[in-house]
């Protein structure tokens, strides 16, 4: 079964708003057995809007709209979709006792315009939106049972009536196969190494299992799906994958099933109960950020510090003046005091810890732009490693998050 | 001038990283003076990847591609643009000495599948591509005059060659007319409000100035874009249309030509000579992977503090223990003594600091999910404030964080 996404809004086609909305909804589609073939963005324009659904409709089962349900003059979807399913417009008394209800919890009067929003095609069924003054809108084209969805654009909306609505529906108005996802998470290989490595393996699998590689900075995630009708069949071939996966590519792997490292770090770190705290430079906070990203990091997360001048790394890490002095913010014995410091200070289990020049500025011919010490302290000891990531600021901080978390998972299974 | 962007992968119609690329490539076209009709992402399959390049060639001057350019079997992009534009594929002397020379650096060995990665169809420019192995392709269509540009997906790698390459390419082939932008970042004020005190001024601008409200948490952005054959005309018209600003709107503007509130605290800082630290439980550092995002931080950000626990309140920032007996870890006492702890623990002339609860779970009646204490450390005092940002994780976050950074500017501006 094949869905489209056609998400409308200038907002999104000027690059203002990041389009977060088809990520989430591929998301739910996916984990509900259906297949996206397509997304696209469009702008609040009619003949784009039925051009768009006219290509969508060709080659997909169902097509989902977000977007252009507002009261204003540039939101357009609602009439376009009224006409090209041949309706009319007629106002609906649940969505306008809902408009009601949402103005009354403000102390707001529902204006004419407002009042708009509960007009709706006679020729729909309607998605009741709790969350907002829009309601949803479900059309099946008579000949061919194709399925239109139109939800709001404003994204925990949308959410609520995927959930709610839309997922429900198509899983009941489509027979939807099973989709089963496995991620291997690998790191301290390249893609193309790892692509030569593993490729009589690859080659092998069966025409059921598709095999994806994406690669992240400093890690590849590898992602087979397999489709079919059978549940069991499908988790006997991914098992059966994964098992001849590892005699060739094992000593990369850090971990299924997870999304990032910072999940595989959450995930090692809560299930052994223990802690950990950070103790970054260069890195300024990211790794503290997307550790705290997910929820759940205060049963093993401490905190951090982030050390960026020289006397921080002294006084809340306990760094000796000395060691900076003769060694510099960048060395290994720096990162090693910090990591241990951190560690002992915040009463943490582990530490870690990252010093490096992210630049633009900053090199020397020594130390050049991208070289980042990086520090694991562990309650056995503490073990360092020196990269250099290049001369790209945002990257350098974003490998270098990604290689600690590594040394961290790699620590972890060492103890 | 009208562009199409089509991304290429299979991870974003899975929903598993979220499509940047679209949002960043339309920024910059924008910023070049060009429009964006239509963004679409499909997967890595031959037929969708044609019939989306006709689509898109029928409606736009160019259309813009990244993805699918990996040495790996999925990645197709290359194959199917040289079938597209009838060549053939060659090996490219400048590519391969550019994939040489980065798996020098890497002191690995060239294999067969990397060489691969310096073929090209003979049909296209090659766009050298510095940053990684995949080359960027520029194809001109001989009938139409039209450009299809193929573009490695790495957002880094493909944002390095629309600078490099591609924008200017882009100006040069379609002649496009200048355009300058101005932004006024606007702090204090609802955009609704703003929107009714500058309206005779709106109304009043030339019609070769558009002006786009850009709400953000806590700041409006207005960007002013000239667009016009004369360079110097464009400048005296965003000139005059300034001048005519200021006496409506002035004191809420916090700078000119900063894309974000982190820009404007690094400069409000930086010129004043003053320095700052970060205490954050909710935000679990990502004000100060922010501020440390910006190139030339240390000048003025001395570190900070992730205080995820409370033993990490206490011992690294001073909150007595009494208080957090008393109040809680999200009141107003704790967030104003980390406030003033970091402050002075890390020698800075501001601290500021942020305690909440950012969900999902860990509401209370009295402190629901999503209530966060902010407070502001200067020299004269703390000020705090505390807010309910709803129940989305990363959105109270996000919230928060640009919140703190506002009550930032108003303390600086008023010190």
């Amino acid at each position: 079964m094949n869905v489209s996404i056609l998400n409308i809004g200038d907002e999104l086609l000027i690059g203002q708003v990041v389009n977060t909305n088809a990520a989430r909804m591929a998301q739910m589609l996916n984990a509900a057995g259906m297949e996206v073939v397509c997304t696209s963005v469009i702008g609040d324009n009619r003949d784009d809007i039925v051009a768009s659904l006219q290509a969508m409709l060709a080659s997909s089962d169902a097509v989902l709209m977000t977007g252009g349900l507002g009261p204003t003059k540039d939101d357009i979807t609602k009439h376009v979709l009224c006409d090209f399913f041949g309706g009319t417009l007629v106002e609906n008394e649940e969505a306008l006792a809902n408009v009601r209800r949402l103005f009354e919890c403000l102390h707001y009067e529902v204006t004419p315009l407002n009042r708009q929003q509960a007009w709706v095609p006679d020729c729909c069924t309607v998605l009741n939106n709790s969350r907002g003054t829009a309601p949803g809108m479900w059309f099946v084209q008579h000949d061919t049972g194709k399925v239109v969805v139109s939800l709001p654009g404003v994204p925990y909306e949308m959410e609520g009536l995927m959930v709610d609505e839309v997922v429900p529906r198509l899983r009941a108005h489509f027979q939807t196969s099973y989709v089963l996802h496995k991620n291997i998470l690998v790191q301290g290989i390249g893609e193309s190494f790892l692509s030569d490595l593993v490729e009589p393996w690859e080659k092998a699998l069966p025409s059921s299992i598709r095999l994806a590689y994406l690669p992240q900075a400093g890690m590849v995630k590898l992602r087979l799906t397999a489709r079919g009708d059978d549940r069991e069949v499908l988790e006997r071939q991914i098992s059966d994958a994964l098992s001849g996966f590892y005699p060739l590519a094992g000593q990369y792997v850090v971990g299924e099933d997870f999304e990032t490292l910072a999940e595989a770090v959450a995930s090692c770190f809560t299930q052994r109960g223990l802690t950990l705290a950070t103790a970054e430079s260069c890195t300024g906070g990211t790794i503290a950020s997307r550790l705290t990203a997910l929820a759940g990091a205060s049963a093993y997360f401490r905190g951090g510090v982030v050390a960026y001048s020289n006397e921080v790394k002294e006084c809340a890490l306990g760094v000796s003046h000395e060691t900076l002095l003769r060694h510099g913010a960048v060395s290994e014995e720096t990162v090693r005091e910090m990591a241990e410091g951190v560690r002992q200070r915040l009463e943490a289990d582990y530490g870690v810890a990252t010093s490096g020049i992210a630049g633009p500025t900053g090199g020397t011919a020594d130390k050049p732009v991208g070289t980042v010490w990086m520090a694991v302290a562990t309650p056995q000891g503490v073990t360092t490693r020196v990269k250099q990531f290049g001369n790209d600021r945002q990257r350098v901080i974003e490998r270098a998050t990604n290689e600690v978390m590594s040394m961290l998972l790699h620590a972890l299974a060492e103890n």
